[in-house]
């Protein structure tokens, strides 16, 4: 079972008593809404200023600032999730992981794609037969260090 | 533990004889490479045609395309994977995955993004300070049906 | 262990002090009581004015909108149940999944059937030698996409 | 992960040889094709008469006759399905087992579906928006016996 | 871990303060006291005549009666039970349960005992060499339907 | 998984080829045949007489002896079981498993029921409304030792 | 995760204000110091006797004997022990287990040692290069009784 | 599930073959019976001495030294044991673990007993009740040390 | 899940108060900041003078000095650490565990490095191209006793 | 379970047939004992020339070559290690995890210790009191990008 962090209930609160949109969001703080949204479950780390920014955009106490802060412990979810958007991601995980590890494997050689060094983006592809999900993930290619 | 079926083994090899690449492969077949290595660890199931060619192309059995054709049990990797590569698409859905459900219901609504109306590529972006690993996932959007 | 969400106790006192059954309140809003029970255990989002219609019936303050209109983490139950009747569910897909799985790839190729566009429908077949429980699941068939 | 018995397989390289459907084995032994697919993973058991015919329309030796007939362990897969296809019946589970037993309770008052005395049918419903799987689940309703 | 509601906390602390034992209770309800026992951690559900029962030779108010009658979530424990008198009927299943499979296969044909057509009765046999234990099961036999 | 031992395999298949039933090895071997089939998945063991009796009555060497009557890792199944007939009884131990403990406590005081010095009988009861399973256990009290 | 219950810190912080240790106590109550520790946990059970004597030790209220005196759900730590020293008797099981059973059978044939007729006892062996924990387990041996 | 090294299923075939005890075997090599039987599971290793003299004693090749005498990858069950008399030392550490930690920590202070520089004795000890096993773990005391 | 005990939740928010690093905390007591870490988490007891020192530096009252001498129950984490920094360091277990038991065998022959009779220190090694992290483990080999 | 890949042991056998230690390997490879056993167990992947030199000193095919310069599936273990000595570095994760990841963030911010761009050193340093193990990790230090 998943725990949402206290800070992260104001957040939710307080964005939907302003009525603002991650979107909305972007554009006050000059980051990607996705970041964003890791910010609010406490799953990245602000800088003061970003800290401030976004305090104030939900106008909420600047005293929550270092909540904001610190480094905190991530990962928020159970071993395997249930909820199904959510799983659809473990099941890409469970499905192409190895596909991909191999395709990886072939392009750069033996090391890993940084979650860490990492970016994420999602866009909306309208589309007549069903609007698309569009999902970028961005990390930096890790070759394994011999010594 | 992962268990590789039989004849992802035989496909292995033959790749490996015939010293192609999944890239070469995707000339041959017209298909994406990740496809292709999905296809190798049969996530994914060939047409008899798409089957053939990829039989001629690694010198193997034309009596191997039933074993390419045929839907499987999908799903490889142990309950949370111990691969560093693979295991880092379990984090990003640990990490990112409650951000991304966000992001996704504030664009599109309650519903989710497909993985099987859903295609996903790889790309090396060279950078001097490292290259970068992109991976693109394109699902579509399926808002939750009521009744 | 599961854990039951505060909105969804709240709509079960006010349905039981009401003397409402999930049949009754179907004719209400004009959804299925099945999706209405999923509602009151928040798998399922209403729009605004099927929550205002539920929240009227049942007598509760309409500041409970929001609750019913956002979007879920989805999933109740732990990994395997032990309630017995939820449990039989999950028997069934031991037993029946994977023959479930032949039949379905032989009508319709490599997919599945989606469990997002999918309706759920409980019936009550009286029968002299004991009545029986009727479900009738139907679901969008959604063929793997290749590319 | 999945273990299928060696007399699954050779049924199924049987029924591929022959190049026979579960469809077409529903009117070789008057069973529907669920079950008979269920008899496939020996997840049910034969009659020796059902076990003769199945054997004779499949080529196969009378003398499998007692691997049909006899009992099995039942249950095939992994706790948590990892293919798609099962594992959208694992979260139709998780998602609408709660709702399910507040509507059978209510329409049956404390007792379970059985998944014993149960019948379970799989039917194509085309569709120009894409066909849809149809699972319809018949079992008896057992009321808790008190003592 | 186990979690036991609030209703058997107080049932039971009635149970001690008025010095009831299960088997008084067995005579006030003409229920066994396994039943009532489960009737206490809500294992079992109560008709309104029980539970008025039921709370007045408790001494508590008839309030509680809805709490007695509806269904609940059944299953109380951990998935291995770690409380040693619990964990021997675990123990009887991982030991006995093939063996038990296998006699009553050869008694009844291919079905199951029912654990809801069901009754559980415990006695003490008095024995110099030391009291035993005698738990008497009685599950209806249900042979799996074909269809 | 379960994993039968390789002497189980030759025991069974002896039984089928003599056509043998369990309650026939009752009168042979002059113990119940619920142990008898506890001593086929070697989860009991037999004395060198009983050995000896078991396999000439089933027609196999007696060099297999010793492989009955050693000491064996008990316990056969998965920590779930996922075999509707072996479930039951895990069903029965979540549910009645706590009710169980309070009125055996109440009739005994702390302590356990032997799952060692225990003996477990299952009858077929005849009812025109459905055959009965009926199980009886009997295990000796014993009282937790104080010091 | 571990859950102490109230009544164990309630009668950890008497001990701790008394400056009594479990040395201390075993004078009072006649009772080994390892007992008492169980007791403390609710992991044993007092008598009337007991309970009063320790609860005027502690200097606590006699309304708390019902709460030493009940039969618990025994089994208070994780599945596996993170705590290093617990865990150490984790491992001596995972390693010295299987060699214990092999002599343990030896000595006495097939059955076990009783957790329940069982002593444990702690002693300090002083030792200049390095003190020793010296534990001491008596169990009765039970063996399989056969039926 | 537990697999036992081959190694060891040559060494108690052989001990079989020559109707030697451990007992027998404690004064071949000067060892206690526990420890070689930990050897025989290849929990514990042998000097090249030890090794000679065993399987001299058993009448095996002395070209099985090596695989005695190499260090091995030790812990051999499942996560929580199934077999009766293991899990017992598995119920002792979850309901004594706690309480033995409380005592441990009085006498010595903060750290552990050693599971390495650690033995472990079996004796019978006859009793007209019912002989006992006495278990005697004798472990070194490891202090935390501070840095 | 982690649950973070309520002491440390107090050493952290006046440590944060207080503005003071564990690095400045290592020069008032004397003691490493990686050690000073663990007893914030209450994995490591301090002596009455080291916890006087500190609650003094913190600002805090001495009446906490009991709460960070006590002997705790260690292990703070999930089985499986979601935390990506915590996480790599199960990773190097995973990956690298086997070859240092390999390694550490060939110098030290068959025993254990004491996690106990041990130090962690943590450096920060400037470097142009990214500054790097070393840890330095240093624990006593305990050989194993043979007897 | 572990299983140890084919690859892995051939190389094992044909070094101790050798009589080599990794510490000879280390001047043959000029490359770390620890990286070497990496290798052996395919948690690392050679260089055609690495593998040659590895090869050629072990008498071993050069057919070999491919299979020690593949990238491979890596983690080799259980989930939880049983065996003492990998056990041990799980437990310094569960102990001192937290611990290190606040002195890391307070030296380097929010990110985390690759364990890809990482070296592991091993050392005995000889002591009097008991001669000690000395692990040595160096990873690069990766802050999470922000975006």
């Amino acid at each position: 079972m998943m725990t949402i962090p206290e800070i992260s209930q104001k957040l939710f609160a307080a964005k939907k008593a302003k009525g603002l949109s991650f979107a909305d969001l972007e554009s006050v703080l000059g980051r990607d809404e996705v970041w964003i949204a890791a910010l609010f479950y406490r799953q990245a780390s602000a800088s003061e200023e970003e800290a401030t920014k976004l305090l104030e955009a939900l106008g909420l106490s600047l005293d929550l600032v270092p909540e904001l802060v610190s480094s905190t412990v991530k990962g928020l979810g159970p071993i395997v999730p249930t909820d199904p958007l959510v799983y659809r991601f473990y099941e890409i995980m469970q499905v192409y992981g190895m596909p991909m590890k191999e395709v990886i494997h072939e392009k750069f050689g033996d090391g890993i794609m940084s979650a860490i060094d990492f970016t994420l983006d999602i866009e909306k592809v309208e589309d007549p037969k069903g609007d698309r999900v569009l999902v970028t993930m961005n990390g930096k290619f890790l070759p394994y260090k011999k010594w």
